[in-house]
C-alpha cells in the first residue's frame, strides 16, 4: 500500500565495477583521428590532455573496470541513488503502464555528472596533475568538476558559455564555493577566445568554443590537463554505475523494462542508464526497446549526419566519427543547455548505426508541460534535460492507456532543476516557445565538416 | 576505511510516531492567551485558523502521536534522511572530536520544512479545507507547503516577504511550479498589508507582516485555513522525526552525543533534532549539552525578554509567552532569512527558562567562513540557516583540539543552499558584513509589548 515506492540498495550492494560495452558489440567503433594527419590517434596523442589511466580506459577492451576504493568512498556520499516507481504520475495519467525512474539529482552537484567528475579528478590527482580545465554550458558539469576537484585538492578552471554565465550567475557562485575559477567564454585568455571576440565582441559563446579554450590552456601547460563531461568512452564508462544499480533495483522491483528512455546531449546519461541493460539484451536475457530522446532544436542523432567531425569549434580535438550537426552549428537557446551540443558520443552514434537503439526528438514545450505534471505528482522538479526523458516516458505510458498494454517503462531523471527555475517561470508565463529544426543553419554547418581524403 | 561514513535507516525502521515532550517536562508551558481578552484560549478560538486535528495536537498531553499512513507514505519520498559523520571536516580541523550531522536537504523542497508541511496539508485535506494561506521569508517554508498542498490538491496562497520576493525570484517560481499562488508582502490584498503600504509604499516587509496578511485571509474565509512553518507546538512535534531517526542512527554509529547544536529561528529544526535526545536526558539515560545557535542580528533567546507577545505585527495571533525582541522589531537583512523572526517557539522558550538547554549567538561572517570549509570537505553547500549550526559545531571541535577531548558532536544541516548562492557570492566577494546586535531598535520594539494586567 502507499503511493511512494522507492527501491534503495544497501551500500554493500553498490556496484564496484564500471561496464565497458565495446567488447560486447558486434563491431568496434571507428577510431578517432588526428585532426592534422587524419591518422588514427594513439594514447600518446592524448597525453597532453588526459592522464594515462583515463586514456587507457578510453581504449580499453576489458568488459569491466574496477572502480578505485577512493572513488567508491566519495560515491557513497550520495550513492547508491534511489529508483522510484512513479505511482502518483501513473495515476494522474490513468495508465496501465508501470513507470520507473532512476534519480541522480541526489548528488551534491545535483546531477549524474559527479559519477565521472570524481574518477576524472582522482586519476588526475594520482598522476600528479595539479590543474584541470573544462567547459560548461548549463553549469551541471562545471559544478560537478569543481566539487570533485575540491575533494582532491586540484585547481579547477572552468570556461562557462557566455550566455549561461550571464543568465545563471548562481552556477558560477556554486563552482566558486567549491573553490573553482570561472571565466565567461569566449574569453580574452586564449587564442581561440580572442579569435571569436575579434569577430563578435558580444558572442554568446557555445560549448564548442568553450571546449576550444579549455583544451588550449591544458595543451599549453605541463601540469594542467583537461576534463570532458560527456562524449568520450571513459565518460560513458563511468556513468554505467547508473544502469548497473538500476538493473539490481529493477530486480528488487520484480519487473523487467519493456522500454528504456533517456535524454541525450553528449550521451553520457543515456549511455550510463542503458548500456548495462543493452548488455543483457545482447546476451538475450531481456529484450527492451532502448530509445534516446533529444531536443528538436538540436537533434544530432535523428537529423545529423554520421561523419568524422571535430569535437570543438576551433578544430583542436581529435576527429570523431559521430552523428553531428556540424562543429560550428550553434543551437537555438533552448533551456536544456546540457543538450545543446552539435555532436553525439561516438560510441552511442556507432550503437545507433548498428540499430541497437532508437532515437526521437521532442520540443521543449511538451517537455515542460510533462515536467510540471511530474513535479506536482512525484514532488521532484526535474532539470530541463531530463524533462525530455519524462516527456518520452509519458508518451509511452499514454500509448499503453490506448492499447491497454501494461508495459514497464524505465527512465532516468538525471538532475534536479533548482538552477533552472527561470525556465519554469518562462513556461508558466506562457513565454516558452519551441524552436523549429534549423535546417538551413545545419546545412551551412555541415559544409564545414573536415574533408576526409 | 574510507572517509564517507553515512548511516541510513531502512524504510521499515522509520519512526511511526512523533514525540510530544510536554508531558515529560517538570512544568507545563504557559498557555497562549486571547489577544483581546488576555484569557487562555481554547480549541474553539483556534478553529478559524487550524483544523481540529492540529489544534488537538497543539494541546495534546500524549507523549506519542501516530503519524498517519498517508503522511508516512509521502515522508518515504525522501525519508529516512541520512546521518553523516563529517570525517573530511574533522580531518581539516585536525580535531579529536567526532562530528555527526543529520542532513534534511534531501527533501524535494530542500529543507526540513516538509516534515510538517505534509501533515499540515494532510489534516487540512481530511477536514475538507480547500485553501491554505501562509507566509514565507527565505522561501523554504512556502516551498514546502506548496509541495505538500500540490500532493493533496489544496490551493496554496503564500505571502512572501517583499525583500525576499525581489531578491529570490526562483523561490517564487518553485512555489508556482508546485501550483501555489505567491504574493509580495505587504500586499494590497489585505487590510494589514494596506495599512503598512499606506505608511511606507516601499516597505521591504517582514515575517510578522506576512503572517498578519495570511492570518487575515484565513480568518475571513470559511473554506480557508492558515499554516505556520515554525513556533507552534504541533510544528515542533512533527519535526521530532528528525531526532527520532538520529537517535537510531547514533546507535548504529555506536556513539552517544556529548554536545548537540542546532540553529534556531522559530525553533522547529532545533526542537526536531533535540527533543528526542532531551527525553533521553530527562530520563537519565544520556547527558548531552544541548545548545541552540541563533544569529547575532536576531538573538531572541540570548538577548530577548521572556514575555507574552504577539506572533505577528498586526497583533492578530494569540499572545504567546516566549523570548521575544518585540513583535514590531524588523531584523537587519542577514542572509539566513529563516532565522529572522522576532520570537522563539514558546515551548523552546519554556525549556530554555527551565535550564534544560543553552543558547549562543554567532555572526554571519563566521558562519559563512565555516560553511565554505564544510562545502569543500563534506561536499554539501548548506543553507545560510544551518551555517550557524556548523559554525557552533566547529567551535566545539576546535575546543576539543585544544583540550584533547574526544567529544561526540551532533548537529543538523536542515537544508541545502541552492537558492542562497547570492549570499555565498557576496561572502566570496568580501561584501558580507556582520550586523551588531541592534540594542536601541530592540528596546524600542519592546516598548510595544502587549500590556498584561
Amino acid at each position: 500500500m502507499g503511493d511512494t515506492v522507492k527501491y534503495l540498495l544497501d551500500e554493500s550492494e553498490m556496484p564496484t565495477q564500471w561496464y565497458n560495452i565495446i567488447p560486447d558489440l558486434p563491431q568496434p567503433p571507428p577510431p578517432p583521428l588526428h585532426p592534422g594527419t587524419h591518422e588514427p590517434i594513439g594514447p600518446d596523442d592524448l597525453a597532453p590532455l588526459f592522464p594515462m589511466a583515463l586514456i587507457m580506459q578510453e581504449v580499453s577492451t576489458e568488459s569491466y573496470i574496477d572502480i578505485p576504493d577512493e572513488v567508491l568512498d566519495i560515491y557513497r556520499l550520495w550513492r547508491p541513488s534511489p529508483l522510484y516507481r512513479a505511482r502518483r504520475l501513473e495515476k494522474a495519467l490513468d495508465t496501465p503502464a508501470r513507470i520507473y525512474y532512476k534519480y541522480e539529482g541526489v548528488s551534491p552537484a545535483g546531477s549524474h555528472k559527479p559519477n565521472t567528475a570524481v574518477p576524472q579528478a582522482y586519476y588526475n590527482a594520482q598522476e600528479g596533475v595539479t590543474n584541470l580545465t573544462t567547459e560548461t554550458g548549463a553549469g551541471q558539469w562545471g559544478s560537478a568538476l569543481a566539487f570533485a576537484c575540491g575533494l582532491f585538492g586540484i585547481d579547477c578552471e572552468v570556461w562557462q558559455v557566455a550566455a549561461s554565465f550571464e543568465q545563471k550567475p548562481y552556477r558560477k557562485s556554486m563552482m566558486e564555493t567549491w573553490g573553482a575559477t570561472v571565466h565567461s567564454s569566449p574569453s580574452p585568455l586564449t587564442e581561440a577566445g580572442r579569435a571569436i571576440l575579434a569577430e563578435d565582441p558580444d558572442s554568446p559563446g557555445s560549448l564548442g568554443i568553450a571546449i576550444s579554450e579549455a583544451v588550449e590552456v591544458a595543451a599549453q601547460n605541463d601540469e594542467t590537463r583537461y576534463a570532458l563531461g560527456s562524449v568520450l568512452n571513459h565518460v560513458l564508462l563511468h556513468q554505467t554505475i547508473i544502469g548497473e544499480e538500476a538493473l539490481l533495483q529493477m530486480q528488487m522491483a520484480g519487473d523487467t523494462p519493456d522500454v528504456i528512455v533517456g535524454c541525450t546531449g553528449g550521451g553520457s546519461n543515456f549511455a550510463g542508464l542503458s548500456f548495462p541493460f543493452l548488455r543483457e539484451k545482447l546476451a538475450g536475457r531481456i529484450n527492451p526497446t532502448i530509445r534516446a530522446v533529444e531536443p528538436s532544436a538540436c537533434p544530432s542523432l535523428t537529423k545529423g549526419v554520421y561523419a568524422y567531425d571535430s569535437g570543438d569549434t576551433a578544430g583542436m580535438t581529435p576527429l570523431m566519427k559521430m552523428h553531428t550537426l556540424g562543429h560550428d552549428f550553434v543551437p537555438d537557446p533552448i533551456h536544456a543547455g546540457g543538450l545543446r551540443y552539435h555532436g553525439m558520443a561516438p560510441l552511442l552514434s556507432h550503437i545507433y548505426e548498428l540499430g541497437l537503439i532508437e532515437a526521437i526528438a521532442i520540443g521543449q514545450t511538451e517537455c515542460f508541460t510533462e515536467a510540471l505534471q511530474f513535479a506536482r505528482t512525484e514532488g521532484i522538479i526535474p532539470a530541463p534535460e531530463p524533462t525530455h526523458a519524462i516527456a518520452a516516458a509519458v508518451r509511452e505510458a499514454l500509448a499503453c492507456k490506448e492499447s491497454g498494454e501494461e508495459k514497464v517503462i524505465l527512465t532516468a531523471v538525471c538532475g534536479h532543476g533548482h538552477f533552472d527555475l527561470a525556465s519554469y517561470d518562462k513556461f508558466l508565463s506562457g513565454d516558452l516557445v519551441d524552436f523549429e529544426y534549423p535546417e538551413e543553419k545545419v546545412a551551412a554547418a555541415l559544409e564545414h565538416l573536415p574533408t576526409m581524403e
